[in-house]
């Protein structure tokens, strides 16, 4: 059986991930349940969608991923269940899911969910059951009508070798919207980071840029915290040229 | 075969939450160990009993909870097993267990665990081996005699519509001991936040009150953190009044 | 089954620790993954070593741990698996796995990989590919061929009863590299610290060594953060004398 698998802005510190888990174990005995992250910055629904669109590829198919980034949660935004390269993702339709490709959508109307719902853990009372319903076999089908207008989620483009920070990871890397490159130079905040393809070959305290595990340049310094010492931030300016 | 669950204050960055899952997949091959959270406060008993009332009621009867926030450990303070709701608790008789409704509460007096325990890992060492027990079948009555006299947590009650904050979660809101409420207006540190009923309601930077998961006000600020920008912390004083 | 388990820095804001998850969903369905901890400090790989020291003892033989600290990732560093005590450990050969006991170690040279793998994500890519196999039945003695010179991680030794701090905990309990000891003082940073046998024993705001869950001896500040408010960190000299 296919597992279900989490993604949300919760974090770890209180009990609402786990409150979740307890739903699943409920209504899913013996699916097995996996986070992908609850790391996602608060509200932050293009970080999210980017953490997704770096994840799933790697789930086996038939996962049913359970995707709570929600700012908008109680009010009209819908939800909806999107189908996508055989799995299934369920979550508000606010960009979240806006990454996934040639995605066929349907808005949640079966009565899966707590009939009580709260109007501010949908995670909780409406995307986590209807998550183990469809874990269970109930067919995508019967979600509900299907949406024609799914919200998207726009990523800035490079342009001519300019563009941006996307996020910054744990390690302090900057990873950017630059397609990865084998060689060359990226100038950032005034610096030449030289492109290389292995953290060693920097030297320690040196910037570099190399092709992240998403395809991505992201710059880096050797046994250093890169978005620190060199102030890298979402947005931040970047850009790459060959050699 | 129902799962069980772990709410401790170990926090994630040490290995000590890791080793009580090598434990319980050693004595309980094939049981779901699901996470509740481990972010409870170092030695918080009051904020871990009320997430443990947060989210027990979600999951599955016949749930074994490893509950382990235990500033006593090693010295006298009583291990026990708590049946309440269907479910069985088991930890320290401090209180964290001390918010559970009906309960029927035993001494761990059962050679259940390690024979050699560490004075100050009893997770490991103690709980957790019990746990495994109880899970693969061992019954409630053989843990030991019946506790008369468990020790409760008593939360601050609201007076007259006066309460205060009991803790703050991931997204800075403070979480209130006062009930959920439909309408009127909160006072705290000298603002006034109307209740409204989703967090979209409020304009941004604004702050409002509404009714949580956990049926109580919480306090907070849209695309904002309540607690840094009003200066909340558990013990501020809030009050609601009807408009 | 024996389940995988996950040793890693990766921390559990990114997805690196998912995608992880969602590879061994796909080759191994059905076996339990356990995380050990993801909170090993970014590229150390001694208390990487130490973190996995701490816990390995405590998973059922049979179990496949995945260690991934590696800051070398994408060089000619060698990937091994460590057979130790009935158990598989699968990671770089940095150190990471170098204080395990008569270890058996093979180079991966096994084609279970990611064919085309990243140069920095070698836990996505080759460590879960390989630990699915093992775990599913593929016999240790295919993996490559014998390792006779594995990296070794050599840990401070005490000498006439000083040492040093190995590392600080979440609750801010300094670990160091003195055997526990039943009585006796502790010297550090100017303080003398008594020998105690559990944290209640200290009066609050006492700092206190006591006997840890791994058998070192460890600094403690009762109803305090020790490494805080002593000023302690990995490498602070510490020193046990009799009483």
């Amino acid at each position: 059986m296919a597992p279900i698998a989490l993604l949300t802005d919760f974090g770890l510190l209180d009990p609402y991930v786990g409150t979740m888990k307890g739903v699943l174990a409920g209504l899913a005995p013996g699916v097995a349940v996996l986070d992908v992250t609850h790391g996602v910055p608060p509200q932050d629904v293009r970080v999210g969608a980017l953490f997704l669109d770096a994840a799933w590829p790697h789930f086996p198919v038939g996962t049913v991923f359970v995707c709570v980034v929600d700012p908008g949660v109680g009010t009209r935004r819908r939800p909806i269940v999107v189908r996508a390269a055989g799995r299934l993702f369920v979550g508000p339709d606010n960009g979240l899911l806006g990454l996934l490709p040639d995605a066929e959508v349907r808005q949640i109307t079966a009565p899966w969910g707590n009939p009580s719902p709260s109007r501010t853990f949908h995670g909780r009372d409406l995307f986590a059951p209807v998550a183990a319903r469809l874990a269970t076999g109930s067919p995508f089908e019967d979600v509900g009508p299907l949406v024609e207008d799914p919200v998207r989620v726009v990523l800035p483009l490079p342009v001519d070798g300019r563009g941006e920070v996307l996020y910054v990871d744990h390690y302090g890397n900057a990873v950017t919207n630059l397609p990865g490159a084998d060689e060359g130079v990226v100038r950032i905040r005034g610096r030449v980071a030289p492109v290389v393809h292995t953290y060693a070959a920097a030297t320690p305290g040196e910037a570099v840029a190399l092709t992240g595990s998403t395809g991505r340049l992201e710059i880096a310094v050797r046994d250093g915290h890169a978005a620190r010492e060199l102030g890298l931030a979402p947005g931040t300016s970047v850009s790459w040229e060959p050699t």
